[in-house]
């Protein structure tokens, strides 16, 4: 892992990107790149769309509300990343932002909230948690972007399961015994899914309805209890190093 | 790892606590108490020390700028934890907080500020730092709360650390290799400290006094950049995996 330069403006745009491309920036996008950035005509920033790699582009014209960038070479080739859904309940507002930006860091490929008995928040705002994804892959260099699913409520999430994909479910009730153990059952590379509780865990139901999935690896996150963000960052640091792409 | 209730209010005091005790709040902590948590004479709440377990107390008497909380039963025995060291370059305000808190979730032992050519702060505010491992633990239900050492630069870190401990080290320049791999080579129980650069990473002469410690372990978070407080809770993660109190 070389060294990132979090200072180094970085810019997610929709567009493909290849040698010799320009692309416009409009609106919202161009004023940060203008207002808030200040990038100067003749300057550079990367760009990436999340498909094509990130690319040096320098800012070919400043208009009032649009700018145009060109495309000069590419600085990184696209990556992939480890096939990890993050399922969560979702917490309330800045929290939330902040389980979204540690989850994009931590190489999840698809965030799904999960409405629980015990969720926090009435609706999960779908628009406010990509801006976050977006932030966090500009800010972090993270290339590949995890998608952002609809909610759903639990058991549609287990109806929905797709087959093939282990799910490994954080539980609060578990004995605390070796989590490494427990994932160690799966091959690195497998495709997961990481089921994650609302803050004050299942309600006991729920919990029956997940375990009753005699395939289901629980996990257990130490003998103290942890914040539902701070779960976020354990266990997909230990789904990472165990199945993922930290090996 | 039973279900932890966050909504029970818990408070930190210093005064030793033993059945039938008597404890007098006063000054900021009574305004916390009565103004702030609404406690009502003849309500309970659960107090710590960080050496006594926790126990369950009733408000006997409120008066202005003081509360009177008579010690009713322990609710839970002292618990001790993992000997890990958190040793790490302090950000800046809010998230510094947050790293803090973080770290307490996770079962630190010592929190070490360590300044290094990249820190970005001038200087470190341990006051505001143990009223963070204060808030963390009473909102958290943790019983052991880490101790505070005053900020040291990196190299008499390296000049006072103790024989015996290992010694392990956040590499961003490290080959992306298994990080249990490098963890397994501990005994569980060991005495460890985990070393974590400033974001930006150490500057090369760092690196090179770091690594030239034949005897540290040198851990990869794999392929991507994480922000400093993200590289704190997954490190901490894989080490109370591997070798601390998760197994």
């Amino acid at each position: 892992m070389a060294a990132y330069d979090f200072a180094a403006a970085r810019l997610y745009v929709e567009d493909g990107l290849a040698e010799g491309g320009e692309i416009e920036i409009r609106d919202d996008r161009a004023n940060y790149l203008l207002n808030v950035l200040r990038l100067q005509a003749g300057e550079a920033i990367l760009v990436f769309n999340g498909r094509d790699g990130e690319w040096r582009a320098r800012l070919a014209q400043a208009r009032k509300r649009a700018a145009l960038l060109r495309l000069e070479a590419r600085t990184r080739a696209q990556t992939g990343g480890p096939d990890v859904d993050y399922c969560f309940a979702p917490l309330k507002h800045a929290r939330l932002d902040y389980l979204v930006q540690k989850a994009v860091e931590m190489g999840a490929a698809r965030l799904s909230p999960v409405r629980t008995r015990r969720t926090q928040v009435a609706r999960v705002n779908l628009e406010r948690m990509r801006a976050n994804v977006v932030e966090a892959a500009e800010q972090c260099g993270v290339l590949r972007l995890p998608t952002v699913e609809a909610e759903r409520p639990l058991a549609r999430l287990l109806a929905e399961w797709p087959a093939g994909r282990a799910m490994i479910v954080c539980d609060e009730g578990a004995p605390v015994a070796d989590p490494l153990v427990a994932l160690r059952a799966l091959p690195r590379g497998a495709p997961v899914g990481l089921v994650v509780g609302p803050e004050g865990g299942f309600d006991p139901a729920e919990r029956e309805l997940l375990l009753s999935r005699g395939d289901a690896v629980r996990l257990s996150l130490g003998p103290r209890i942890l914040r539902a963000d701070t779960a976020a960052v354990a266990a997909l640091a230990l789904v990472q190093a165990a199945v993922g792409d930290w090996g």
